[in-house]
Order: structure tokens, then C-alpha cells, then sequence
């Protein structure tokens, strides 16, 4: 455990660099387990210096607060998803068929929301200027690529591919799944369904 | 103009209900007239007063604020919305192909939230439980119906009908034409797109 604030002015060397990203990873580790056990409501800056194993201070100056600390979370998780999309194995990444890649995109981005929902609940990103959250922008941008790989002719390409991610809006599955008991795999035999309707017909 | 105010414990004649139809009537046209030239922003109760040639009070006494006439015109213009796919004529209503009553389902809620969009956003329908608001289940139920008579043989079929709505979200189509200058012809092709590729994939 490292008790280096690691701000731009502070010098640190090449050693105490890489303790603090150990320090990272532990801590970001730590919250997703309290999460997973309990909901986003479960993850308290008390808890995680507990879980961690650290002192309360490390996790203040590493995440300055709560909200701080959710949308580290939040940002880590966003940006590992888009790694995978963008450059990570098959059948997500490059690789395979483009309707492949679209069945798997929307598959991951159900389980993500499985297991990120209160996070991006939390974080407001599903209610005020949902739609302009430069993840959308990216995902939109990568279905209509996927599409157009995949040969559909629309006569509105970007709109087209609004449409399908609009399907994945964050608050309308988490209300599916929480009001009305759908599975996530149902979910995915739904999305499924869609892509593979809107590729193959008109 | 009846000064009366039509409550259940006041007796009135026929010709008195009548009277207050007449009136009722006659406000709601006024006051779609003066959202049409300003939006929702531009009505209130005193403009509709002056702009329906009745007093204040006939105004206050009628709707009771400003928010119940919000409501009420809502609650109208759904109802006739309603009317139009459930009873109207072709190709809307009954008697046209299931494909064709899907996209002019389509069309016409577009048409729709270009002409209460105003309303809607000002109702709150669009945020906090804008899943569980009755009218979103009826149009769910109605796109599920059209999809089986069109021989949609779909694993899931009420979430595809969801998903299908979903598309048609209104901050979503609100925010495409207000922000992105998105017209409502081209949000109508793309409607057009979805729901005949949906039909005639797989």
C-alpha cells in the first residue's frame, strides 16, 4: 500500500508508478466484488478501504469521492468494452462475420448491464443527455460499420443503426430484468432475432 | 359560452351538456392551435382565454390549471391515437396488410410526437416510468398482434414488439429532430426499413 498521492506535481518514480497501479487495480477489484454482492448501493468508500484492506484515506485521495470512485468504475469498464469491440478477439472483434459481430455486441452489452446497471444508473448516464454520451456516438458508429459490412442497403444507415442500439437504452433492460423478470439470455435470443432479421430481410 | 361549471352533483339539461361539449371542444382546438404557432411554451391559460374569445374563468374552471389542460390534451390526442389503430380506417386501422398498419403505425406516431412532442416532454411520459405508462403496454400489445398476422415467427415475441416501440421512444425521436435536424419523413423511411426488414428477415 502506497500513501503517495499521485498528482501531476508530485515526482514519483518508476516503482512507486507501479505500486499505485497495483493500488488501482486492487481497489477497482475490490468495489466491483462489493458490487456484485450487493448493489451499487453497497459500495461505500467505509467499505471498500475495508475490503481493500486499506486506510480510508488512500481511497479518498484516490478517487476524491463516491461519485468520483463510481465513475472510475464506470470509465474502466466503458473502455474495456470498447477495447473489446474495437480490437478484441472474435466474435466481438475483428475477425468474424459481421452479423456475428453484432449478435455479440449486443449479447455483451446485455451482460454488461447486467453487471454494471447500477453504475450506469447512478452515474445519470440513462436519464439527462443519454443520448449524447460519446459511448452512444462510438456505438452507433460501429453498427452502422457492421451493417454495412453485412450488406444491408438502408436507405438511413446512421438512423438505422440508432434504432437498434435504442433497443439496448440501459433503463429498458434494467426495467425488463427487474420488473418484469426477462433473463439476460432471453434478452439475447431477442437481440439476436433483431440483427438477424434486419441483415437478412427487406 | 356556459358559465356552468359541469360537475357531477350540478344538474344540466341536454342541451346544457351539449353547451359544454361545444365549449370543451372548442378550447382543446384553441389551444392545439396556439402550440402549433409557439409550442407548448406559448400556452397559457390566459392566451387561451384570449385566443378562444372566453373569459379566464370559464378557462380555470374547465381544466382547473394549466398542467390539467397539459393532461387533458394529452390525454385526447392519445385516445384519438388509440382510435386510429384499434378502430380507424386502412391503412392504420383494420382491413390493410399487417406489414402496411406496422408502418403506418410507425409513421403516424411520428407524426404524432412532431405535432405533442411539446406535451409529451411536458407531461413526463417520456422520463420516470415511461414503461409502465398504460399506453406504452397497448402499443407493445398492438405491434405484437400485427407481428404475428404478418407470420413473424419470432422466439420472443412480445420483447421483439418491445424493442420495435422502443425505437420509436419520444425523447429519443424529439432529440433526433430537434438536435440533429432529423426530418420526420426521414424518420418515417427509416421506420419503414426496420419494420419490413423485421418482416421479411430471419
Amino acid at each position: 500500500m502506497s500513501s503517495i498521492p499521485v498528482r501531476p506535481e508530485t515526482p514519483v518514480t518508476a516503482a512507486e508508478r507501479s505500486d499505485a497501479a497495483r493500488n488501482r487495480e486492487r481497489l477497482l477489484l475490490a468495489a466491483r466484488e462489493l458490487i456484485e454482492q450487493g448493489g451499487a448501493g453497497a459500495l461505500t468508500m467505509d467499505r471498500l478501504a475495508e475490503h481493500a484492506g486499506v486506510g480510508k484515506g488512500t481511497v479518498f485521495r484516490r478517487f476524491g469521492s463516491r461519485a468520483g470512485l463510481m465513475l472510475t468504475l464506470l470509465n474502466d469498464s466503458e473502455a474495456a468494452f470498447q477495447a473489446r469491440f474495437l480490437f478484441g478477439p472474435p466474435p466481438m472483434g475483428p475477425g468474424a462475420e459481421p452479423l456475428e459481430r453484432l449478435i455479440a455486441f449486443g449479447t455483451e452489452r446485455i451482460a454488461y448491464l447486467v453487471e454494471f446497471g447500477d453504475l450506469v444508473l447512478a452515474a445519470g448516464h440513462a436519464s439527462r443527455g443519454r443520448f449524447e454520451v460519446p459511448a452512444v456516438a462510438l456505438w452507433n458508429q460501429h453498427v452502422e460499420m457492421l451493417l454495412r459490412e453485412a450488406g444491408v442497403d438502408s436507405p438511413e444507415p446512421w438512423l438505422m443503426a440508432g434504432s437498434l442500439t435504442a433497443t439496448l437504452d440501459p433503463e429498458r433492460l434494467l426495467h425488463l430484468i427487474r420488473d418484469h423478470g426477462v433473463t439476460r439470455d432471453r434478452l439475447g435470443v431477442s437481440w439476436r432475432d433483431l440483427v438477424t432479421r434486419v441483415v437478412t430481410g427487406a
